[in-house]
């Protein structure tokens, strides 16, 4: 499949260096999974695309305009991966930011990563890494274009039969996955790190969290130690394109791919399939 | 004054947006005066530029090729500054680096700043932020591309009387400016903030540290409280660009533009002479 991209609206894919996206990293972004030429749950990634804009104070593009290019790309896609990314746009002195705004906004098409479906059935391993996550709650629930923290990480998990890092704080606590949300399971109920002082609020993530509730299942958000990873009954991930991935084996330690992670599987599966029949 | 960009050695301000320096901030910046026709202390800068690519396993690009494009690009600007962007270029699947270095160099040269002469002279005002600078250790000392803390932190000093802001980190600690280091004087003594758990290791920072040692003048690295500010007899920044400026007035608190910056000032502005001279 060939990458397609729109820049403010133009079939291009250069970018002015003077961006601050490409200065600073000055800009957020949404990987949203196409299916079937939809954008699925793509409401709630202009959501958070609209919140993550308010606490960065970058004026976000006509929501109007966003969605028509989404729907024009996604329809010829058929299926595949749509980013899109808001930049602060040129201008400013230095770190100062330019007094008019001029936003930049690129949405791209990508071909679906080629995650072996045993992925989602059978669960992956994962690791801790060493990388931590500096806490900044300025910057936490955001998904921002500061990504450093999770490349380094990355770079540790080059073992090919390791799917995903597991991230620290530098106090600790786990976070999330370099890519992913983390949930953990325990006695029948779900935790999830808190993500106030750092980590991505992910869409999936709040999905998972609405649905469980919805079925009368206890969530908490907490802070979640390496002790309490070994203590859980289920551990699995959660983002837009890999939907969730049970961790069947972390450090050595064994999970099971359990009932509960399962259950939830079967809600996030019922769910995407209404996104495509809904449209 | 225009403004002049080599991407990769091409005359083109055109960037590809699939560089991972745009998607993600996936690379490092060298900000370097430059006074009739010379890039000013640019073998530090060089040496910084390497050893930022190498705590991010960048692959350097030749350094032969960045001094013939930056001297050529000096040469015809004469005065101004010339900013260095190395990028781990494109590729990789999301955070994951690609197996093959395809790094990109960016040199721009842009006009100086225009900051009023008497800034150096007579000092500056400055502010505390509160936006805080979070701690890494993996990502401090390096001139990187995740500046969005810098951003929240300068968006607070939009009071066009307040040059520069100072920013703890989430420890309480005081680290340095936006865009500056920060050096106290104390009992004719200096002191300056580790920048072992955030922070950038300033060229023009490691100047004064050796000049201000070199007239045994005695130099404390340390972890830095607010109350040490309010204790210290003299304040002042430094940068490549600013060079230093006194802090004469922070938060309502006077400080003199005193005895030991005006010498620490003396040796740089020789310095910086001297690296025209011995062209």
């Amino acid at each position: 499949m060939h990458c397609t991209v729109l820049i403010n609206g133009q079939q291009t894919h250069w970018i002015d260096c003077a961006d601050r996206g490409f200065q600073y990293g000055d800009g957020l972004f949404e990987t949203i999974s196409i299916h079937k030429g939809v954008p699925l749950f793509f409401s709630k990634h202009i959501e958070r695309l609209a919140e993550g804009c308010r606490r960065l104070a970058i004026e976000l593009p006509e929501r109007k305009q966003i969605a028509a290019e989404a729907e024009m790309l996604c329809r010829s896609a058929g299926e595949g991966v749509l980013k899109i990314q808001v930049t602060r746009g040129k201008g400013g002195r230095g770190y100062r930011c330019p007094d008019d705004s001029n936003t930049t906004r690129v949405l791209s098409v990508h071909p679906s990563p080629n995650y072996p479906p045993e992925l989602k059935r059978n669960g992956i391993k994962a690791r801790v890494c060493e990388t931590r996550l500096g806490i900044n709650p300025r910057l936490a629930w955001i998904k921002h274009m500061n990504r450093l923290e999770q490349i380094l990480a990355m770079r540790e998990c080059d073992d090919p039969r390791i799917h995903e890092g597991l991230m620290l704080d530098t106090d600790d606590c786990v976070v999330e996955g370099t890519k992913s949300n983390l949930f953990l399971v325990k006695g029948g109920r779900l935790l999830t790190p808190k993500i106030d002082r750092c980590g991505v609020a992910g869409i999936m993530r709040a999905l998972v969290i609405v649905q469980a509730k919805a079925h009368d299942m206890k969530v908490t958000l907490a802070r979640i130690t390496i002790d309490d990873l070994l203590d859980a009954d289920e551990l699995f991930l959660t983002n837009s394109i890999i939907d969730y991935w049970p961790i069947i084996e972390l450090e050595n330690i064994r999970y099971p791919s359990g009932t509960v992670t399962r259950q939830i599987g079967y809600w996030i599966d019922k769910l995407k399939q209404n996104e495509v029949h809904n449209q």
